[in-house]
């Protein structure tokens, strides 16, 4: 969870909401794929941070399956998101804020432990809650005090 | 649909699933995005034909909302793509075969006209329906054969 916030940390100087992520083969540790958030420098719908880290770890890997793989992100991935997760095989997720406006790994709904899709996924939620969520509070603080300053 | 079809037509032909999708902008007509899957190819899970086209679409445009973009897909998407279409704010969504086993526009669920989410999206279902599951029975029905003849 430290190089995500770090990247989430880049992102917010970077203008971005402060998401970051790194995907980890589980038993090594080795990190295969790290991003941060980057929808609105790339005008990228998909540029969510965990979305961009788990594509890269399948382009390093050659592979589209992740079994073997955690996933650690700074926000509680949205239905874009877990549907990658999925589709994906992620092996285990660990986040840190929760969503309750957009999160559907417990806040809205839980799409990586549907009994109905091909793979579930074991989550673990509210690791470092307060730091990755102090992070998006002072970011969209700060946009909210630049936006009062401009009009 | 018609190109979508082609596009899925040109996937199967590759050894891909045969999914074909096209964005286009709803009031002109004019085709700014377009995609077959291409998840085992690429070793992208994100590989999906209307991931790829609405991507595509917010490049062309370098703005990831598409509210005046109507998507045509042969398949119902999954919840990841349901997801982005939501993130993207696709305005439309017209799509062939029903996907029992993981489609997330009216099958296990519905993401793209959830009122808890920032932004809902008309969905049209069943067009050609006929003709985008055939693609797909006669795709996966050929590679049983080719997988009993081979073992």
């Amino acid at each position: 969870m430290d190089r995500a916030l770090e990247l989430a940390r880049a992102a917010a100087e970077q203008g971005e909401v402060p998401v970051g992520a790194v995907v980890y083969v589980t038993q090594t540790g080795n990190v295969i794929g790290e991003s941060a958030n980057s929808r609105d420098g790339e005008g990228n719908p998909a540029g969510h941070a965990e979305f961009s880290a788990i594509v890269d770890a399948a382009r390093a890997r050659k592979d589209w399956r992740l079994n073997d793989c955690t996933l650690v992100v700074t926000l509680e991935p949205c239905a874009m998101c877990a549907g990658l997760i999925v589709n994906a095989r992620v092996g285990r997720v660990v986040f840190g804020a929760r969503d309750p406006k957009a999160g559907f790994v417990g806040s809205l709904g839980n799409l990586v432990d549907d009994c109905r899709l091909n793979h579930r996924v074991c989550a673990v939620a509210g690791v470092r809650e307060e730091e990755c969520a102090g992070l998006l509070k002072a970011f969209f603080a700060g946009l909210r005090t630049r936006r009062r300053t401009a009009s």
